[in-house]
């Protein structure tokens, strides 16, 4: 068995789909390492027992049960539980090296060469350059580093509140000391279009070894056809049409046989859909939601925590009583707002647009909550 | 004198703006070094006056009567029409080493430090962070690498149709060869805010060197108040809010004083202004309108040549006749829309949005025109 392994986090049973998408996407490309996942009490016992049957290593986070320095730590810093969960990657010393994934990552070319740097290798930030992404980097599990981290995060905290600042400003010296440990961009090619990237992208795209799907639009959130097994891509991410496919590809061919309905929000409806077969009212009526509150209001949650109950809470009602929900009722549904969801918002017409809770990016609740399990009886939409 | 020399290029007179304020922020900051300026024929004579006062070395670059091989090529490829424009800068010969700076940055600190690194050096771009951003480079005067450039854009094109795309293409080693041709972020850091920005803006920003206004907030078509002197920030904008401030308090108390109202567009509006004076009619409605067309549409021209011609002339018939314009008369104005601009756009009744023409991010002209030169009876509004 490889020493070295693949390391992912999921806190839900939604984010629990792109860690086994991020799996299956490195056996198709024939790595040689392991792979193993980090999870929190966010992930339902049922997707538990399918992520054990994919990853090497299941590792459970459970930062209110324990009683170890990070937890004894996080007491004083509430504010950085989502910080901390990611920090336990360095606890996994069964491995004599790793390289983190983020779940919203799909690896699409073999990257084992990865292994051969040294810690803290990552590719740039597009956000602010000098800083680097902590979707993907390499690193070396080890008990002192991580009680340092813990440490140093409890010291000096977080700059952006989440793990990104706390790993940029540990590992300070980054951006100007060692080019073998700037990953060049195709190994965390992220999918957001600004103006200098579409050209870039064309020109290089191509090349991209790790896609990081960033942002709001997570592979999961978007609208997926389960007559065609084809994704509905939006307009504005056009130039990934061939990697939200992908995923989807490999979500209908490796993922999805195995998701139960008792698994929680997006994960239990998806277990639901027949692929390849003609689509029943229910499939209908989850594209049609699915299509308006993704892409016409841009206002899904960003954890798929809250919204998406409420949209299957409503296509149920849908479903159950035949009829159209008025526009009133729609505004109603608790929604926030996730960064970088501007365009699409403004297609929404103005007078229900400032009813919208605004959600401030520094938001970030201190540990993830279970999703709620969405009871469905099977027969009513077959 | 210095051997070594800061480099800018302005294609018109309002550019020559940014120009001008980019060498006075060099001589607050104590450069040792020379500084020069690439123009070309879109700057006025009057204009020119104005530059040979403040720089050093005044270099015009005429593609149409000259018969270089630059144009001899550029007959071949006259799409390439700006980007070979900022490839002359190679040909300062006189100097051993320069330091290229586009128009829109602005100098917060003395950085003679940067003639220490050798050619290429330049910061991350934030589109896609494995190629560098043109706005600030390290580079050695020398004109068989002005020939090799010359030659290498004919083959090959450049892929964002820009001189980025160009230079990124020809020093391709620049994101994985030597840490020390990357320049840090403060160098360089531009100015646009995206989510994963605002926190190490908030972290860093206060380091910054020389900031790189990109993208269409360009500090000249900001709306300035000339009696008190104060720039107005819009709210997406407020981050930036102190250094727009410093660049025109480096326009009031360096650049006013010596412009002429026969200078073209912006330039020759803002000689007309007497700054630290209780305001004119015509400074009310010029405030009206710029705070109209640039912050609530955010159409404006991203060259400043056409839109805001419209503007001026607008101007004028407002304080002739007295009268408020229809929107009708509004939108049939030619205007054209500037990447990044969906957000203020969005303000814009949707009715009026979809007359609004899209700039193609292809549109560049090939070579920048001469401004209208605006025809104004300086009485009529005193």
């Amino acid at each position: 068995m490889s020493k070295y392994a693949w390391v992912t986090l999921a806190t839900n049973d939604s984010y629990s789909l792109g860690a086994l998408v991020v799996a299956h996407s490195l056996k198709r490309v024939h790595t040689e390492h392991q792979t193993a996942v980090l999870i929190t009490p966010g992930v339902s016992e049922s997707m538990k027992t399918k992520l054990r049957a994919v990853f090497n290593v299941v590792e459970e986070v459970n930062l209110l049960d324990s009683k170890d320095e990070a937890n004894l730590a996080l007491l004083k810093r509430p504010e950085l539980g989502v910080t901390f969960t990611k920090l336990h990657c360095w606890r996994l010393t069964q491995f004599e090296k790793c390289v983190f994934l983020d779940a919203d990552t799909l690896v699409l070319r073999n990257c084992d060469e990865l292994f051969e740097r040294e810690e803290l290798s990552a590719a740039p930030d597009i956000g602010w350059p000098d800083c680097f992404n902590s979707g993907v980097y390499v690193y070396t599990p080890n008990m002192e580093t991580f009680s340092s981290l813990v440490q140093y995060a409890v010291t000096h905290g977080s700059f952006d509140g989440g793990d990104q600042g706390l790993l940029n400003s540990y590992f300070s010296d980054w951006a100007h000391k060692d080019i073998q440990k700037h990953l060049p961009f195709i190994y965390n090619t992220s999918s957001v279009a600004t103006y200098s990237y579409l050209p870039a992208f064309k020109q290089f795209g191509q090349n991209t070894k790790i896609l990081h799907f960033i942002g709001v639009a997570k592979p999961w959130l978007q609208n997926f056809n389960s007559e065609t097994r084809k994704v509905y891509v939006p307009s504005e991410c056009q130039h990934l049409a061939n990697f939200l496919q992908y995923w989807w590809d490999i979500f209908a061919e490796d993922v999805h046989s195995r998701l139960s309905p008792d698994m929680s929000g997006i994960a239990g409806a998806l277990a639901q859909l027949h692929l390849g077969e003609a689509k029943s009212k229910e499939q209908e009526a989850y594209e049609e939601h699915m299509r308006r509150q993704c892409w016409e209001t841009g206002n899904i949650d960003y954890m798929g925590r809250d919204s998406f109950d409420n949209i299957w809470k409503r296509i149920q009602q849908t479903i159950n009583t035949g009829s159209c929900m008025e526009e009133s009722s729609e505004a109603s549904v608790a929604q926030t707002t996730a960064p970088g969801t501007t365009q699409r918002a403004s297609r929404r017409p103005s007078r229900s647009r400032s009813a919208t809770p605004k959600r401030d990016p520094k938001d970030r609740s201190p540990t993830p909550q279970p999703e709620e399990k969405i009871s469905v009886d099977k027969k009513e939409g077959n």
